[in-house]
């Protein structure tokens, strides 16, 4: 048995709090107005409220305020990863499990629209994450297919992070109580994580990891609700003549069963449209593992990930308001990747 | 060997001018602002002009000034059904033609935006034909995904006229060059003809006839890409509150294999979304017969057809401005209707 | 605040077990042959093992050994209604609870293949349930594209039970800990229940109420990745001639935002193919309520659903080995079904 | 005006023939049962006829008897690409013409299923034609849903030929009576034709250039009816651990419309499933030109091509029974190709 293996039958434990799901992130943008063409004009996010500086957003299917924030910065980066408990007493249960690893926590109230008292921390590796129970909530637009536009997209569905240290990080996310549900790794000896999928929710994950710089946001991934939402995304912003914003797909991840395609928004920040998804929530539901030799783990068909996307990410801003120092991964699929693929 | 048999082997005649395909209609509205809401907002066909009287409407794929015409009109009515013809010359043939017959024909130019000169004629059983060679072209926007919106229609397919005679038209339009590539016909003796599909262009129809009071228009064919764009559309009526503006499907015809729904527009005139067609060009292209006691001529599965959809119809103008005085077919599909259905 | 109102706000107890989710039913079929041809044939089910008097079926999803199991029988009935725990210790504590109520309970195992230890139950109404938590598991089948056949069927999805008490059984339900997460009711007073749908697992539902004569199974729903897939299967039938199987449908529900189609089996057992779903895993997520007079809640478009759909079921078995005595219901939404629709 | 400009403007002739439309192509395979498990078991091709060293296959579609024709051979090329004509007198005028232009022709009948009387005929670039009107019919299996598999495949659409003299093949097919639909074409002087696209039927082509080494044939194009068909066919190769075959895609083409994916047969004969084509029947319809550097023509959105798929091509025959030797072209649409694409 590997340590990875031994860290994988670990599983996930129970700690005294109820993480639900991944729900929103903010992003720092240098334009509002393009990012709000983007988002909203192009991808066809609803819009929640604007103000001065601010843009809120939502997937047609969420019921909360937002799904995405947008705020005006002087520089793009990644500020908050945003997850729901399960009770307000869940946020202190959390803020001392991050005391004692020696995280910086800090507490909020009222400083976005719609959201009562955060929990914000910073974790062992430097994400900028936040947790709350309560938030605004507005009339579901599921149904509105009069005014849906675009894929149209659901949800934010997961959160993607550039992690130079993988093993360290399913080790801590899986102390929060988040079940691994597929992962990378390599063949030899030792074997080394590459991609590792991790979920509160009963879909395949709220937070995935990929080796790499970081620590960064790789991407945010949005639910649509099939194949053809993709495709309809693709068609558009190529008749815009924004097709250079497509950076990888369409194609379908073996990983996962998604059928995708990734996007880059005005300032470099990736979002994956995410289709066909599966449920996880059976107890005793195991991992899928994928060797990295497997071409059809990234790419189940189609062209191989461009290097940009192994290679760039957004910044996280730490504490301080500064960006976090990134350290490169000491493994990179790349090296294992098959010739078969173009 | 039956006089309908008789009548289906004597073919296509190959008459002394070129019918190209339907391009056309034109449709007398009661409330413009009403049927714009209706035509462009919600089954989203693209604007090409508007005038104080008219709304001129073309699909995203039609290269041609307009696939419709809103006038506004004291009662709702169907006052023109337009052909193109290949050359300029096609229409003297045509006039030829008609008046051999003893039909009324007209000539006009300028009549309606886009449009050059055009022959007005009114055929044996009274419907308004128009033919036509030149009109105005607009820049393409199949490509223009950023700004489809609803379905979206391509084009106009196809007309659906009402006829008491059936027999009688078939043997009208074989002669004008249109090929049966479909039909529907009673099992007993004599065979008597229910439904007929006749095409100019390489598809199943530009024109078909459904038994039934006439002379009226049964309904536009508005050609769709795929099923998903029927649906897309069936859950924008749904969502705007317009649900009852569905009268039929949505479903499969097996009858031209189409996918479809039918829809009533606020002045009754019926719209058909209408997918999956196939290529028919082939010389010796053998019609396919239905029994009209098979169900799945009308209906491959779903729901039959109500009542509504065999009876209500609209009516067309004749040369002196009224609507043509009807009379009712000898012969209803609904006879034979098999009871498997609901 | 009506009596259903304060039935609601009661909300989901929190007991001493945890039902996962909805996994399998057990039918007894009049021909096992005939009903391998339909679920394995036409609808796609995979076959996971076949005994002398028994077929064994999953869907392309799912990981445990059956979905659905069809068991030669005299007279066609439903035998059990199939719930996974998540502790072995689950079974105890539900069997405490069912004593509790009066309810009829044994303990089996090894009856059925592929199952360990289960707890059969008959609740207060008479619906023949099982539960357990070891049941054997089979290789995923989700990415075998190559093999895949029809829909396919992804799994079963949720039981909906035709219930003349929905208000007792809506009360039942959520002591056993299921969510409510729409729910149709009567305008008037007293506000009376026709419809409910509840869940354990974070989709709508797991569990179904439909107004009317009862205990009796109404559909089993079987869910599909999209749209696309459940007019496949209509296209199938038909093709196969057997469009006759299809009751209802294709449509959308305006509850649950599914895209469905209503079949019939061999035996007259109905199967609904479900897509379409949506998220309902968040703390506090509020139950739709629809107006049994808005004909969106049943039919979002398209036509309203035949009188079979509300009158035909099947019997449940009760522990005797016989047909549970059904009675009817006080309530009937078709009472207070709209015009509108055809 | 340039030289292309005027070759252009020239249109399609009117020659004393009519050819109707691209039928069928013949290739050699080296291994006949691979070629069948890879057409007929992953593709879904129906499969018409099977003899001791040929393989006959048809699309749904297609009511002649094949769309391909595989025959064993020692070495893999392509020995025909079969066109339809109106009428079999315009076998003779075809002869006539091909004899002034001093190419080879041959008679032949009977040595293939299905076939009558064809006019073999070698064009002056070497390409391996035949023409025939009589070829035997089959039962439409169009609305044969319950045997459809994979994509399934319609017919075969179009040839598009790798060609070292782009414009003097245009200029030769336009001789023919083809009508040009779309083109690529360099911005410098002299303006260079990199690739055209040219129809008989009323859609995008029968017939297209892609400027290169040749005479090849670049590949076939397989009508699909929608992109859900062509992610199908894409998920069940991979699914069958055969993605390896797919070259490039699934994406769009700005040019046509399609949306595509290229596939190798077991033998390196190219095949594109294609999808989303459009009407060109229209009198005076306008060819779209494409600037060659402008990314969207080959790839709407996505990947742009690999150079195995601007290189390599399957071999044609020649009168001599063998290959016939090829040439460079001198333009490649490598060199104006933009940097934006991955």
């Amino acid at each position: 048995m590997t340590a990875l293996d031994e860290l994988i039958a670990a599983g996930a434990g129970e700690p005294p709090f109820d993480i639900v799901r991944a729900v929103y992130a903010e992003l720092s943008v240098s334009d509002l107005d393009a990012s709000a063409e983007f988002y909203a004009g192009l991808l066809g996010f609803a819009v929640s409220e604007r103000t001065d500086d601010a843009l809120y957003l939502r997937g047609w299917g969420e019921r909360l305020h937002h799904s995405l924030v947008l705020v005006r910065g002087e520089r793009p980066a990644c500020t908050r990863l945003g997850f729901r408990v399960r009770a307000e007493g869940d946020l202190e249960a959390l803020e001392a499990d991050f005391r004692r690893r020696g995280c910086e926590t800090r507490w909020a109230s009222g400083e976005r629209a719609g959201m009562g008292r955060v929990l914000r921390a910073w974790d062992p590796f430097g994400y900028p994450l936040e947790f709350f129970h309560e938030m605004a909530t507005l009339e579901p637009l599921l149904q509105r297919f009069d005014i849906h536009s675009g894929a149209p997209v659901v949800r934010l569905d997961h959160f993607n992070i550039h992690s130079p240290d993988c093993e360290g990080a399913l080790r801590f996310w899986q102390e929060l109580g988040f079940r691994l549900t597929e992962y990378i790794s390599t063949d030899g000896a030792p074997e080394r994580l590459t991609g590792g999928w991790l979920a509160r929710k009963q879909t395949v994950h709220d937070l995935a990891l990929t080796a790499g710089r970081g620590p960064r946001l790789h991407h945010l991934g949005l639910y649509v609700d099939e194949p053809g939402g993709v495709l309809r995304t693709c068609d558009r912003f190529a008749a815009a003549h924004r097709s250079e914003a497509i950076e990888r797909g369409p194609g379908r991840h073996g990983v996962s069963n998604a059928f995708f395609v990734y996007l880059r928004d005005p300032d470099g920040h990736r979002v994956e449209l995410y289709s066909c998804d599966y449920y996880t929530g059976d107890p005793g539901h195991r991992p899928i593992r994928w060797s990295v030799s497997d071409p059809r783990c990234r790419s189940f068909y189609g062209t191989r990930a461009p290097d940009s996307w192994y290679e760039e990410s957004s910044d996280v801003i730490g504490p301080d308001g500064a960006p976090v120092p990134t350290s490169d991964s000491t493994v990179d699929e790349r090296d294992a990747r098959s010739e078969v693929m173009a």
